[in-house]
């Protein structure tokens, strides 16, 4: 790994610097400055994109720390991008914490920032969307119309501004990672894409800023979603090791359902869904080489959770 | 500009090489052997791209000259792309003349030509496609439902496969060239786009493989396509330096088709367009200082002919 130390000398074109002891982390607000700090880097490093959308917290942060392991250089974007939003969700009070993410970003040794505005980013006669087919019917795609399209136009324009080696994602989104390397092999784009496992609780209940709004009872009841999983994961594993060539779905949808059926706290089953890890399209059957990604949604309490296990 | 022979002897990966004198050309028919023969030229290169069909005439052959004056290595494609097809357009039986093409691109001193099959360039999961929204309503997209659609997936595909810093397209097909600017723009893709004018006769017919159609008395009729569009233009002239700051956009479009209506050898006029630059979207008035795009339509005898002006 190049040390952070040994490249800062060179860059000097920030509008705002961060520095703590020797490392500076820049912050660039414009494509313009961000390429010519891009290019201020060894071309033959290689360079880990982290996409957020701020509001940081330890999820993104087990991304960072993958970069940063996997990388020479890491990169963290920050923009909180109008065009995902469905028409039912409110883009203007998604949580803005700039100068804490600054902060979170600056102790994992980021090196660059990138902080366009939405000005920066799509121009008024802005036209072209990359559009994945059939994502907005998946059952997380079916309350979000666009919501895909707009996640893979803006991935597209920062690989395109950023010009990463690499780049990572969280596993907690599921659908969103399928869309992400199938965009990757459709549309030919030179990215390794790292998938970052979720990070569990002791009881397997996966991080989310949500898990903060669980009474404690609530909180406990909450392990379910990940138990449900494992249980369908065995059966499956079940099936394999008998040497059978493939499980039907509706057998795993079924043992997760009955599970999450089993616990009174959880008050709704938005969908459990099985689906190909090509493109997230339900399956009927599960063939046993091939596996499938189980994917749910859940009501707790007045708190809506999602999780997911790929076999 | 690095001359091909040095760069010759360090590619050796092909499949075919057609060689004469000191010069080879380099065919590659895989993603992953043409992102080979990419990594072996100099990283600080420039690398002009020429996306083709095939079926090669002297309008290509200026872009090709173009590129080579242009940048340090050339890479012509030959793609017969499925997506672009109108349903009843016949993708089979669009002309393929690759022991033409090759011999033509040779003599060009085209460095390296990316010649994939349909199995190669779209995988049965293939989902993500650029869209470029309004394009289907252009008057030249009505009759060809996802035809420009097919146009940015596959240019953003060509763009992520050959990295090239260089690519080059025909004013011929206007709103094409509109489509890949605003395509480069919206999703900030890395290539500059060099577009290459029309070329035309002495009479002002621009050069087209279709004009071999066109009988005697057809062929010098067809004249009347460029000469209605300088009226337009002159018209426009005027206004300018009248030192006005607009013009409306009807009157353009009459001078244009009063022209046409004088010619008897015209049997339809499909459309005369004025359309903005940015978008190619019709305009209804002509900013004198921002100009606009004159494109028709007409049909000559059995011979549809297109042709364009930039104010």
């Amino acid at each position: 790994m190049i040390g952070t130390c040994r490249l800062l000398t060179r860059l000097a074109l920030t509008s705002r610097v961060f520095t703590s002891s020797c490392k500076s982390m820049q912050i660039l607000e414009t494509v313009d400055t961000f390429r010519q700090a891009r290019r201020a880097l060894p071309s033959n490093a290689t360079l880990g994109l982290v996409p957020t959308m701020g509001g940081l917290h330890d999820g993104h942060i087990s991304l960072v720390k993958q970069a940063r392991r996997s990388c020479d250089f890491v990169v963290a974007s920050v923009f909180v991008n109008p065009t995902q939003f469905g028409p039912n969700e409110d883009y203007t009070k998604y949580p803005r914490t700039f100068k804490e993410d600054m902060s979170l970003l600056q102790q994992q040794g980021v090196d660059l920032v990138f902080f366009p505005s939405a000005e920066e980013m799509y121009s008024p006669n802005h036209r072209c969307y990359v559009e994945p087919e059939g994502f907005d019917d998946l059952v997380e795609g079916q309350c979000r119309k666009g919501h895909f399209r707009g996640v893979a136009t803006i991935v597209t324009k920062l690989f395109n501004i950023v010009q990463p080696t690499h780049a990572f994602f969280g596993q907690k989104d599921a659908a969103q990672v399928v869309l992400i390397k199938r965009m990757v092999s459709d549309l030919n784009i030179p990215v390794e894409i790292g998938v970052v496992p979720i990070v569990r609780e002791a009881d397997g209940l996966a991080l989310s800023t949500r898990n903060q709004y669980l009474n404690p009872v609530e909180r406990e009841a909450a392990s379910v979603l990940h138990r449900g999983l494992v249980y369908a994961q065995d059966l499956f594993q079940k099936a394999k090791d008998d040497g059978k060539t493939a499980i039907d779905a509706e057998m795993l949808r079924t043992v997760v359902r009955e599970e999450y059926g089993r616990e009174p706290l959880v008050t709704a089953i938005e969908y459990v869904s099985v689906g190909s890890k090509e493109t997230m399209q339900e399956v009927s059957k599960v063939d046993t080489a091939e596996g499938a990604i189980i994917s749910v949604a859940v009501q707790i309490g007045k708190c809506r959770l999602i999780d997911n296990i790929v076999l």
